[in-house]
């Protein structure tokens, strides 16, 4: 299975080009677009959004992770091999909480290079090629890498930042729930935050949080938009007061 | 066949993890997002855009709808028969239409519980292991069903609601194109709305009403948004007058 | 293969019915929706886009584009093969940038219906059908068409317009970026814009033009929308200056 987690939002032509791509060379294997609307410009809250989601995914699943700080900037194109999965895309930091969680991460830079390379859209020319051979069984050798030494990236274990507004206006943070101070208030900005265990435990209206499906502390409401009423945006800090 | 009718957004990661399981859970089995924009929180008028929505489906084709009122209230999980599909989901209503319609409906409610069930996602945890399960052929029974009654809701038989708007500003009431009486004006709140056979029969920028292409009334704007001339939104009542 | 390229949207109920269709009448094809948004009642502008985007799909692929100036209205619905790919849909223009450019473009008209024909979703009922026939390997013939004479329209070789604007807020136009002079500056509106070799050889927040990944010159912005910057908006005439 190869799963893409994007900025580049579902309607345009971007995902549909890598897509089509990813047909043409694997044919069979199922495509799913786990999330194409990434926040743009933040591989570093992105990474700790991405760890989030990439599991269940059957062994071996391919990640195609594209998100860039720009466009066609210098930075390497790499393989990751982490837990049971690849990544493939950017090394800008999008891998780096995959790669610390997944204990034991490989890396590989992308060595190949396709006949036609675009300077703006590598998620079609460069990582969806090497994306499609992973999932078609080559190792990260055939499918165009070269190993790498990379030493660990100075990420913290849990981002105390927003790194994600859903289109209910429910606002994750990079923060495990594992984390939390179990009953602790949560601050975003002039706001303290109570816990609630779920959503319905809760009056409609009110503002809290909780553990969200994917294992991340979530500010949200009831039936209404945490992110509006808090005025809450991704990249926002918050804190623990006990 | 699997077709999702939720309210989870194409681009967030909601509907990209309800088709990672089903992929990985009925592999080979074509996965459609049927509607992933349905009015969130209102699973009676949702019925009703269900209903108009399910047909031309191949037979056994399994319907995955998940749309509530609110997150983690509590209703039952259940499997629906109704007509020649599978419809797997809450009961709160949105499955209502569906039954009254399909005649001789048979109800289940999923007993089956995952060996890991968050609070938030349903849709993921619990309903898409069990439509895939119905998808790959297995009975109501052997997918986590047990047998129930349940006597019919009260629910008319059309609804005079808008129950969708489009992306054109096209707004769809509940009503079918069969209980609409010909010719008559169709009233939603000041404004007194003229039938018309088809777009192209209707100046540009004039509202009318017509019977769209799945059998409902809609108010429609030939070439602009009926919605934002007569400012409709879903839930707004409608009504005849001859 | 068979791509869409439509103004449907991705989350209404439009591409997912159309979707629906395809994998019933042409089981195991792969589905890509190429894009879901093009700019909606200008089949002249979307020819150029569309023109751009029809490349790297396999030999035989089966492009469904459906962008109408109205809904309903008299236009031939057609087929035409042109390059190595089929393209369906209505014949009010959004096919004449690839059949001109194709060489050799051969045109049908559709002279099958289906049983249902609704008045306002040809999409659905009438191109998915004959879409999918032609994706089983069906000739234009056999898939519903009858050979008709189609005296290329009275199109420019590129469009001097606004054709397309992304999520990010790039604006393309419908130049090729062989048909543009080279270190040129672009007019649109009062502002000059310059060229850029990438986006990152531009300082963030300045505007520019490139030769964007399909090969249409494009006004972009580093990290910022170009087109809010420059108040550009799809249709919008561009033009050069030495």
């Amino acid at each position: 299975m190869i799963l893409t987690f994007t900025d580049f939002g579902m309607a345009g032509p971007y995902l549909g080009q890598v897509e089509m791509v990813l047909h043409r060379l694997a044919p069979g294997v199922p495509v799913v677009h786990l999330l194409a609307d990434a926040p743009p410009f933040k591989p570093r809250g992105d990474a700790y959004l991405l760890a989030a989601l990439a599991h269940d995914a059957p062994r071996d699943s391919v990640f195609l992770g594209v998100v860039d700080p720009g466009v066609g900037g210098a930075r390497e194109p790499v393989i990751v091999r982490a837990g049971d999965y690849w990544y493939i895309g950017p090394d800008n930091g999008l891998f780096e909480v995959v790669a610390a969680r997944g204990g034991d991460a490989r890396w590989w830079r992308i060595a190949w290079r396709p006949e036609r390379l675009s300077a703006s859209f590598h998620g079609r020319d460069l990582f969806a090629p090497v994306a499609a051979r992973l999932a078609m069984g080559e190792d990260a050798i055939a499918a165009g890498g070269e190993a790498m030494q990379h030493p660990p990236a100075d990420f913290p274990a849990d981002l105390a930042e927003i790194v994600y507004i859903d289109h209910y206006g429910n606002a994750a943070t990079g923060i495990r729930g594992v984390a939390a101070p179990p009953g602790a208030t949560l601050h975003a900005g002039e706001h303290a935050v109570r816990p609630a265990a779920t959503f319905s435990a809760a009056p409609a209206g009110e503002v809290f949080w909780y553990v969200n499906s994917n294992g991340l502390v979530e500010i949200a409401a009831n039936q209404t938009s945490a992110a509006e009423l808090l005025h809450l945006k991704v990249g926002d800090t918050v804190s623990w007061k006990m």
